[in-house]
């Protein structure tokens, strides 16, 4: 029998976990700096609940992983976290309003699987739910222009509303298939604009529509500058209004952003506000996160219809994590001590080492030096005590820097400030 | 439609997820100081290694969800994190050993729901393969004791080793059923010696057998009695050999426990050291912690057989969880700025207390003060500032400390000095 893990999931060993639960920490950090609180919900959920109308649609349900429990009920493996969003809103009347969360979880697709493709992934949403004015969707800018620059990724922040697009649609003249426009629209990038025109002749859009669509589309300037243009254009201004008040706020809160008037993201759910980010270099081209409004979503799960606005941004953490350059760290001890016939010794200094908040770990195997050596190299540990017999009785002890080759001999005390100083941490 | 969680489920909302959170934190901390590492797998198994042999055996089967891909593969949410901790080891022979490793993540079961019994919930595992030696054992001892010393609960902390408990059958003439007169012992704390007695009778067990073995493992004394008074009855000597290198290790890592003779734990996988820990007072009788060596499993993993011996310590974090007093935080926010027609200025303060590491929220709704300080009370934010159109223009602001009704009318600078102090937290 070869045991092996199920297709599309991952283990994370030390290497790789090191290196996710730092970037998980950052963002963790600034969501929680913004006042946004940690939630979590189960993975298992009524299968009723991931196929109700206003959840992700047939073509997610296809994807989702379905079981039974031993009352031979009907489940299903959650495919997003804004469903289970919805359902937690729906039945917490009790909640205050703005309600801000954050939520770093798994969700589970049974789709096809390819380069940075898997079943079992991570999804990170941070969501803002209760109001409806622009000041959410600023801060919610903020908040993502401070996760890039925690991460040290150079990125692109585009923005859009909805409603500035259906806006420009009835201007252009064009009032059925407005979703299929839109969606035609969002492939701008992919296929490039012969490609839209095509695909919108395809769908009947009469050419003169398709001109005044891709000129108020590609209209050119600051944001301020297509605003004040698109101003003299569009009948209906509420989207106008609402961009007009997200760059105001933007500025505030010291975000920035460029109004992409042809992004349409290709969720029918969102209602105002679209955000996406890509980043600026390196391999990966598509989005690092994305999100927006969906005024309309969290209502259609409660009874009273009662609205609910709402805003998000989601992080494609699995994305950042592949850009990152793992280190050759194997274990997160940050100093190895080696006893030279001195065990009862050597653990009371690794005890007073972890009492100092450092991560310490000691030889339990009772190897020779050389072997305990090649162990903290290639693990990657970044200081090795010796503690030696002699120099033990002098009450000294010698640390080595692994990567200078620096060594040096002197009190437990010492030993701790220097470790202390190159790793600054805070224990 | 009435939308409803999944049976055995539940959702961790703010004030919940807070709690979890802060304890999680204090366990990793610990962990990490000791050395071990973060590692995750998925929680989709393939079926045919939750149900090998050597894993949890056709009981816990069960109650194992199970479900299939689109290939129609059969898989299993994991129900344990020791299964794919052996699939992990098996099938990943590059690394070092000895493997330290923590793991803190959701595992599921298809069981019978009660009172702190649910169908998706976490298990906390720390574990340490590769080392044969009792060192490993004592430092999980050490770990165990600084866990519920930063948890700040009071705990009785055993332990105990089955190759004793095989040497004192051995004494006591019992050689059949072994397995089985383990498992009446455990059950001592609940059906009490009578109990034990009438159960090991119907087993048909000689009443001389019966009384050298209750003898044997009544041994009174400290470790170091029990120890000396068992080296006498007994022939096989290993168990107690690795019990005396266990008592002398912990005291190096000045590491406590009471060597239980009776306790046994359920599991037939363990073969030497086991553990137990249970609260000293409180509603939760029942264990928060427990493990011990299971030296035989992972091998049984591998087509060479080649033996990993292995010693680890699960942690209940759901009922550790039960034990605390939530407190009456509903978010994370410490500050909570009110603008009082400063909405801009209010802005650009909220995003300095951020860049300062403090976690801070704005009133995103516009409301008025009156409403704002309900919010902010309800919620349990420890701090408000009101942004007042006169005071900003003297560079002033009003810091209300909601606890105490404390006033402090002063710059930005000694406000968020005067928050930091309060909150002492590290940012």
């Amino acid at each position: 029998m070869k045991i092996e893990r199920a297709k599309g999931t991952r283990d994370f060993l030390p290497k790789e976990a090191l290196a996710r639960q730092s970037m998980t920490d950052k963002l963790r950090k600034v969501f929680e700096k913004y006042g946004f609180s940690p939630t979590e919900t189960p993975i298992l959920e009524r299968y009723e609940t991931l196929a109700s109308k206003y959840a992700g649609g047939s073509e997610i349900l296809k994807e989702t992983f379905k079981l039974k429990d031993q009352g031979d009920r009907e489940l299903g493996l959650r495919y997003d976290l804004t469903v289970p969003l919805c359902r937690v809103i729906s039945s917490n009347p009790q909640l205050k309003m703005p309600f801000k969360r954050y939520q770093m979880e798994r969700v589970f697709r049974d789709g096809p699987i390819s380069a940075g493709r898997y079943r079992e992934f991570y999804q990170c949403d941070v969501d803002i739910i209760g109001c409806k004015n622009m000041t959410a969707d600023a801060e919610l800018l903020a908040l993502t222009k401070d996760v890039f620059k925690e991460l040290k990724l150079k990125v692109n922040i585009k923005a859009n509303n909805i409603k500035i697009l259906y806006s420009i649609l009835e201007y252009a003249g064009i009032k059925e298939n407005k979703e299929s426009v839109l969606l035609s629209l969002d492939k701008f990038e992919k296929i490039g604009e012969k490609g839209v025109i095509e695909e919108l002749k395809q769908k009947k859009i009469p050419e003169d529509s398709i001109k005044k669509l891709l000129t108020a589309i590609g209209t050119k300037g600051s944001n301020e500058d297509k605003i004040k243009k698109l101003d003299k254009l569009l009948q209906n201004k509420e989207g106008l209004e609402e961009m007009k008040q997200l760059i105001k706020y933007s500025k505030d809160f010291n975000a920035d952003f460029e109004l992409d008037l042809g992004l349409a993201r290709g969720l029918s759910y969102y209602t105002g506000t679209v955000f996406e980010v890509k980043l600026k270099e390196g391999k990966i081209t598509s989005s690092v996160a994305g999100g927006g409004r969906y005024d309309k979503i969290i209502g259609q799960f409660i009874e009273s219809k009662q609205e609910y606005p709402a805003v998000g941004i989601s992080f494609g953490i699995d994305r950042i994590y592949d850009t990152t350059t793992l280190e050759n760290r194997q274990t997160i001890s940050d100093v190895f001590v080696i006893p030279i016939n001195t065990l009862s010794k050597s653990i009371k200094i690794v005890q007073k080492l972890r009492a100092e908040g450092i991560k310490a770990e000691i030889d339990l195997l009772g190897r020779n030096i050389g072997k305990n050596l090649d162990y903290a190299n290639t693990q990657g540990i970044p200081f090795v005590i010796f503690a030696g017999e002699k120099e033990l009785k002098a009450k000294k002890l010698k640390l080595k820097d692994m990567k200078s080759g620096k060594e040096q001999l002197s009190d437990l005390d010492s030993i701790i400030k220097t470790i202390k100083k190159s790793l600054t941490y805070s224990p």
